[in-house]
């Protein structure tokens, strides 16, 4: 992912419930639909007891345009009635990148 | 969490090789030195075929001195040697919070 700091980083965990049905559908076209917004830069997403998802953005308002996105509204309401016991949204600026690849060790 | 912006969030996005041994025993070691350290606030971490940890500080200078810290630059260095294939490391000032709970709906 070519990204060059400053960007911008929306960090979302969850909890989610036990009703999951159309969440995976879901958050694939989320994720599709993410991807032709402009100012997207990339997505990183892990999932244990915790979820977590992490969108790049250009700017802040790349940011607040995707959250009041149509389609991503009603994922959004969907997602508060059936999917999350809990989650966080934190906005950050990331100021600074490095990387560490083992096949270019040495 | 009781997190208040601004602060920061070390973001390491990481993926592990085949060889694990000592790893498990090694980051629940880290994340108790963590909490030790001065201006840790917290930590979020959730793995899938990606490992994500974000790591919550009070001020840059604080995560500078966790770097640096002796015994989590033998861990560095166990992990550049050995646990990861590939990691980033991302730092970046959280400068808005919002969250959800299903419990406070209504």
């Amino acid at each position: 992912m070519a990204k060059k700091p400053p960007y911008y980083a929306v960090i979302f965990t969850s909890v989610q419930t036990e009703q999951n049905a159309g969440y995976k559908e879901m958050s694939q076209l989320m994720e599709e639909l993410a991807k032709q917004q402009v100012g997207y830069l990339g997505l990183d997403h892990a999932r244990s007891a915790l979820g977590i998802t992490i969108s790049y953005w250009e700017t802040l308002e790349d940011i607040a345009r995707w959250k009041q996105q149509t389609d991503h509204l009603a994922a959004q309401r969907m997602g508060q009635k059936q999917w999350y016991k809990h989650y966080e949204v934190q906005i950050a600026k990331v100021e600074r990148v490095y990387s560490f690849d083992a096949l270019k060790k040495e």
